[in-house]
């Protein structure tokens, strides 16, 4: 879980490379960002970070878990983030993240968060 | 699940009645509401949602289930909440709450929303 989370920040926003959400989001995620409606399936999902990245002058995105519960073949996550946008300023939201495996690897299905203030 | 969500409109927010979340929360559940930092236990969240209903003018909380996924004893639901606000005007946000068994019912365990708009 925490590569994936730094994989997340290192491989796909600093790069600006959405292609590489393959090995965050389970292919019928669900990502509810605040302000918008839901989106399903990681290929729109590619769009929306796609779109964040260039919108926001999204820099980076640290993770950091702060509880991690597993239940069946799942992992149920709430965590803290640090965004750093296009003029430098840093905004931390919380969030939750439903884990599940897919192709042998845990990925994001659920993913949903708001700001702290 | 139904009932949890009808109860807490109906039993909860319209009657004004925070101590009736005994049978919403379990004992150590966490919301994350939006504009806020997270609120850890279950007389924390009575708090939190007394200050809400009173402060916002809270009036209905009408939850509907969008997807509704089990996993080992736990349920992953994503939904659609309608806050009704104290001048009449309606604020849809959407959720995502993980259910947790707890003394034989199912409870809200880790509770997170945010805006549409």
């Amino acid at each position: 879980m925490r590569q994936t989370n730094e994989f997340f920040d290192t491989q796909v926003i600093r790069k600006n490379n959405t292609d590489a959400l393959d090995r965050v989001y389970t292919a019928d995620a669900r990502v509810l960002p605040p302000g918008a409606p839901m989106i399903a399936g990681r290929e729109n999902i590619k769009g929306f970070w796609k779109q964040a990245i260039a919108g926001l002058g999204l820099k980076s995105v640290k993770l950091a878990t702060v509880e991690a519960e597993t239940t069946g073949d799942s992992v149920v996550e709430i965590g803290s983030a640090d965004l750093t946008v296009g003029d430098g300023s840093v905004v931390t939201v919380k969030y939750v993240v439903h884990w599940k495996q897919d192709d042998g690897a845990w990925k994001w299905h659920v993913d949903i968060w708001n700001p702290n203030q």
